[in-house]
């Protein structure tokens, strides 16, 4: 194990109508000009933010509103919220959405108080300085109302790039499974598969003997592969939304991925796929996957075998465990398949011909330096043959 | 799942060589004049406290010292300890050891900000005010470096007691694994007993639906299962000490205990045994959990046949449930006994003459109502009859 440290102070608030304390926790973490930030219609038509306004309301506190964040959440809404908070003296920012709109509020609590322009932390800069940053979530999937991190795509060049820094961790984020059953069973299983890559992206690591941080993750893939079927046949099911909405929360906030060598590649060849076709980003992921999972086999096929066993309860074969390796993937794929989501580019729009464009730009585009990943190393042509995997 | 709120806000520094910043983090964390507190003669005899002094001394960081700590650590030395800090204007406690200090640490820490008995905290009062405090730790087991609990015991009356409140979280920890290195393989595997004590505490629910939970809990079990032998056959081996380090924070910070109800009988039960014969706690755990899972089984024969199958590797007889329940049971006996640890009252010392002593005083003793537990209410006969399975 490798030496780490952890830190992860919010404070998370959990279950059914806890969003109607929002007004509470935001003057707890003394916010008093709130940016309440949001997607699209879904939030006003279910009543969620009147709820959250009243509730802010309560405490008077004062707010303003940047709605119209889309999935892919682009910079063009960062800016301008960037400039709505040091025109209206903002000092807390409420995100009330999904990963997409908790991103867009970090961009925005970062860029409120840089002098540069907030894309330079998504280029190479680390995050030190927000404006404190309270969630109301609404869909289990990103991790980012527990993570430090945030992913925005800029439009000039449509680059799909992440920042990172301790300051853009939540104060507060208020996680409610029953404002996930309304999602479409895409969606739903869009979210499971995005959590899913969280795990698989810290599961595969060069570091040895981090036995605890291993089971750890194990344990999180079988929840999501015992729940997510039952919010699948039932959307209603709120013991399964709930079980996924924490397993959500714990993939992504790094206790399970500390002290080891981690491999984003996947996330990275995935958000050259959303950036082109502004595909759903865990759609995309299960796209990826396998695919990746297949190419990168070869560095480690006891590591492989492991998660077919441990995790898709394959049966290890000793004499061959490249099989069992195989068997796994092919259980994920499987598994992907029967919730919904797509393994092909034909799925979801994507063309063979973009291929070279995309892998030059995960690894050349915004001063990357031609190299991707941590458990394998990917140039570029190893990029491209993974996109073909894919056809 | 149950609604919940989980706030873990300790700054968590883990690996090699750490404690030699330990003045940073102090500084980090505001202190400026500190009470170090400590046990016996090891932390000075393996130069951990001159390591420490130096790295404060390097910060410009003044200190005052209390060493003395005792294994089940007593209310005499919290009074003085709480003096100490009004009479020095401590603004800061550095407890470096094991739970035990940690938990004297914590107790000094409530007492130095509260005008009444401290003991009132270890009676019914929640703590919400206390000096802030930092840990380095020196022995996996208490988990006391990430929870907002303390245990004391108060000498007149021989009362082992619990507090809690979130002001008791520390605000940093730091876990060096080596520095575990040099304990006694008893004291090792007391360590992991009470850690996988922490675990089976929160397994055992009447909450259903908490896979995710459920799988956290199991994931750290085995954890202990397959990583203590290593440290027990070599005392060095980094790798598995770092695992079982990190594992025992999980265990208690209450990550894994969210949103379910948990059942904290065995921990009083054995809370008598180790005031009255002043045996290591975990050593006490491993005599107390199998008597009172076999006396408890019949509450739900499922959960115990999960947790044969899951964690111990046994077969499950769908026939006869209760047969998997017991071999569980039985495996979890070997298990202890294969690290050396106690399984009957002749092994620590204990004697049949003072169960009813002990049953009472665990019902009723410190203004208790008369009945213990979660998962299974029981009175003062049930405990009777527990004990009464150790012998």
């Amino acid at each position: 194990m490798n030496n780490f440290t952890f830190y992860s102070p919010t404070y998370f608030v959990f279950g059914k109508d806890e969003e109607n304390k929002t007004g509470e926790y935001v003057k707890r973490f003394n916010g008093s000009k709130v940016l309440i930030h949001y997607g699209g219609g879904s939030v006003i038509r279910s009543g969620l933010l009147d709820r959250i306004k009243k509730s802010l309301d309560k405490e008077n506190i004062s707010y303003v509103e940047l709605g119209g964040v889309k999935p892919n959440p682009r910079s063009g809404l960062v800016y301008e919220g960037i400039e709505l908070c040091k025109k209206e003296n903002i000092d807390f920012i409420l995100a009330v959405g999904g990963g997409s709109t908790i991103d867009s509020a970090k961009a925005i609590a970062a860029g409120a108080l840089y002098d540069g322009d907030f894309w330079d932390f998504y280029t190479d800069k680390i995050v030190t300085k927000a404006l404190p940053i309270g969630t109301v979530l609404t869909i289990a999937a990103a991790g980012s109302e527990g993570s430090p991190d945030s992913v925005i795509t800029k439009e000039e060049g449509m680059f799909k790039r992440g920042a990172t820094g301790e300051a853009l961790r939540p104060m507060f984020s208020i996680l409610n499974p029953a404002l996930t059953q309304t999602l479409p069973a895409y969606q739903t299983a869009a979210g499971v598969t995005d959590i899913m890559a969280h795990l698989f992206e810290r599961y595969f690591t060069t570091t040895n003997d981090v036995e605890v941080t291993d089971r750890l993750i194990e344990a999180l893939l079988i929840t999501m592969i015992n729940e997510a079927p039952k919010v699948i046949k039932d959307p209603n099911d709120y013991q399964a939304r709930a079980n996924i909405m924490w397993a959500g929360m714990l993939a992504h906030n790094n206790v399970c991925g500390v002290g080891r060598s981690q491999d984003w590649a996947s996330h990275d060849i995935e958000h050259e796929l959303s950036a082109t076709y502004d595909c759903t980003h865990g759609a995309g992921l299960a796209v990826v996957f396998p695919a990746w999972m297949t190419y990168n086999m070869k560095h480690d096929i006891k590591r492989f075998a492991r998660l077919a066993t441990n995790v898709f309860n394959c049966k290890m074969d000793n004499d061959n465990p490249e099989s069992t390796a195989k068997a796994g993937i092919q259980a994920l794929k499987s598994f992907l398949k029967s919730i919904g989501m797509p393994l092909t580019f034909d799925e979801i729009g994507a063309k063979e011909e973009d291929i070279p464009a995309m892998a030059h730009s995960a690894c050349y585009g915004n001063k990357r330096t031609g190299t991707l990943g941590g458990f394998a190393t990917l140039t570029e042509e190893d990029v491209i043959n993974i996109y073909k995997l894919m056809l």
